[in-house]
């Protein structure tokens, strides 16, 4: 259930009430793809670096280790020993980018496994089944996630697909969640929208979407190689559209200045792979910008990583030059400690957009920060 | 400074003194080769697997980042942010394991770096000076570990080449001991025993060394190859001409079953790289033998790795069909998982037969459990 508690323009500061624990937003959510975050973090370092919101992918654990696995081991949560809230994807965007030989029907998908090369039939029904067996908190509903440029004629015609699908979720969801053996009965459903780049389409189906009393709306299959402003205009064009009493999630996203003007714009929630993945590569967030760690000019920098930083990682004094080391040593323990510290910055960035959401002062913020946080240094 | 507290037959039960902490023995060193336990295990993990002695390895710290860099961050200690005890090896092991082209005269021994095949030569005073700057706890003398088999008046030569380098090691130790930027101006020397597996040249040398009045003694040379009976009865040949008063230390070695076998011969202090290198590839200790955490008979186990045990892992309850998940899904928290474990089982071995020792009741233990711990079941 979301709550708006304030706004300041168009961004939203809020709170998000579930029976796995409540969130506030403008919130983060840290991807644990196959139910563990990369570069060696556990359920217990995500406490450790502030997450709220765990998110996992439907697709990577159906064809590796399977739903009823997982179901018996009390879902996604407990297998994972995550206590909060999780959000698990549709299994769309992976059965889109990751996996072969794909053909679409209106019932569904049929696809090869990247894995085995098994092949796969997934539909509405059967993503929302999988993501019960999962017994995340917020199941997301099976979308097709267009590529970038797409032909405006397939956009609107696979738009529409996705919001017939969304109907089908919506029912097997109330299906799932009546089955007794159900890791949880809660479970909420978010709604996709889609559209490509094109305004138009993208307003359509959101019109469409707000009817279907969804429990929150994502704004999906951006990010995926159009200019930042593209993204920004496509936001701003459907976010008039989008129910006020819901939450927003843009999918994806993204560079800290992405999430900052997405929260200017009325975004409540986000994912991304970036601070696990940069982190693993030595590139770590701070305040002043980006630092890539593995610069020769670190190798004598005893300093943290950035001075007054709580995380894990700066709050034990581990050095600059002991965690390029290393990072140029292959060893994976400095991998880990930039993960951390990434998902440290990521979740603290949003703790202090949430904080000037509550001062009145967000505008200043974004002005000072906006640019500055994406800047290599 | 070593304390023997108590014997039982040949096993004892001490304690070793350092400017950097005390620790028990008999103890197991956890192995930080970089400055860090591979597998994603910082210097704070260390403390939470009940780790008493970290060691780190002078050959791959002077390859890559230098000692003299890790001198400034105040020595492997400030490096690594480990505040106990340390022991560096003197490189003489990787000098003749891994690096390539390699020369050996009475000063020393000439090499190619295995990084980049740079030419290095070192000596006992050049391994003892690079030892110094890391600052570690204990500094081992430069010897040369011959190759198994080895012929006979090879191995002779050798180790009275090896006990005219400890005389120069000593000197030097006091010199870099008495230098002003000293980071641990009481660093302590272990001198080492070798001889291959003939046990008069043991003898011999321990003979000979025992007279140089070192902080400690190793057994060097041993579990290179040989069957483990040759080295038992390596140990015991050499064993009564080890100093009583001085902490006796079998460098590399073991299994669970070795290190039982050890102690009961009256060694004091261990390393060895498995507990680590077998927990990434999923191979997990316990009080019942080893078991391969990838078999698929652990696929829906939904038990702890051992019942009972308190390791960071089994304490928090992730289970044996998620570890299994993440070794499977190439997860670089199934390897951080499973090094966590079997450190804390190795240091918890220690301290059981510390408690055997204790209690008078080795010799049972002993008996219970040589063979069982090296079992995979």
């Amino acid at each position: 259930m979301y709550e708006l508690i304030k706004t300041e323009n168009n961004a939203r500061r809020g709170k998000f009430t579930t029976v796995h624990g409540d969130f506030l937003t403008p919130a983060f959510m840290n991807v644990a793809t196959a139910a563990a975050i990369k570069g060696g973090l556990s359920a217990l370092d995500l406490h450790d670096v502030k997450c709220q919101v765990m998110l996992s992918n439907t697709y990577h654990l159906h064809v590796r280790t399977g739903e009823q696995r997982i179901h018996d081991f009390g879902g996604i949560r407990g297998f994972s020993k995550w206590d909060g809230p999780v959000l698990t994807d549709s299994g769309g965007f992976q059965v889109f980018s990751l996996a072969k030989l794909r053909k679409i029907k209106e019932e569904g998908v049929t696809f090869s496994s990247h894995i085995d090369g098994r092949r796969i039939f997934m539909g509405p029904e059967e993503s929302i089944q999988i993501q019960s067996k999962l017994g995340s908190t917020i199941a997301m509903a099976f979308d097709e996630c267009v590529e970038n440029p797409a032909e405006y004629g397939y956009a609107k015609e696979s738009a529409a697909r996705t919001a017939r699908w969304l109907q089908r979720c919506k029912q097997q969801m109330k299906i799932c969640n009546d089955a007794p053996d159900a890791v949880n009965p809660h479970q909420l459903l978010f709604g996709i929208n889609q559209g490509a780049t094109y305004e138009d389409l993208r307003i359509d189906n959101m019109k469409e979407i707000a009817d279907m009393d969804c429990d929150g709306y994502a704004i999906g299959g951006l990010a995926v190689g159009e200019p930042a402003e593209v993204m920004y205009d496509v936001i701003s064009a459907v976010e008039p559209y989008a129910p006020r009493d819901k939450i927003r999630y843009l999918m994806g996203v993204g560079t800290p200045g992405n999430i900052i003007e997405s929260v200017y714009r009325g975004v409540d929630l986000f994912d991304c792979v970036m601070p696990a993945r940069n982190g693993r590569h030595g590139h770590l967030f701070t305040w002043d910008g980006i630092i890539n760690i593995g610069n020769q000019r670190y190798e004598d920098d005893h300093g943290v990583i950035e001075e007054g930083c709580g995380c894990p990682v700066c709050r034990n004094g581990f050095s600059r030059g002991y965690i390029r080391h290393l990072i140029k040593s292959g060893e994976m323990l400095g991998m880990r400690l930039c993960v951390l510290h990434n998902l440290w910055f990521y979740n603290t960035l949003m703790e202090r957009i949430r904080n000037e959401l509550d001062k009145g002062t967000y505008a200043q913020f974004r002005n000072e920060y906006v640019k500055k946080l994406d800047v290599r240094i």
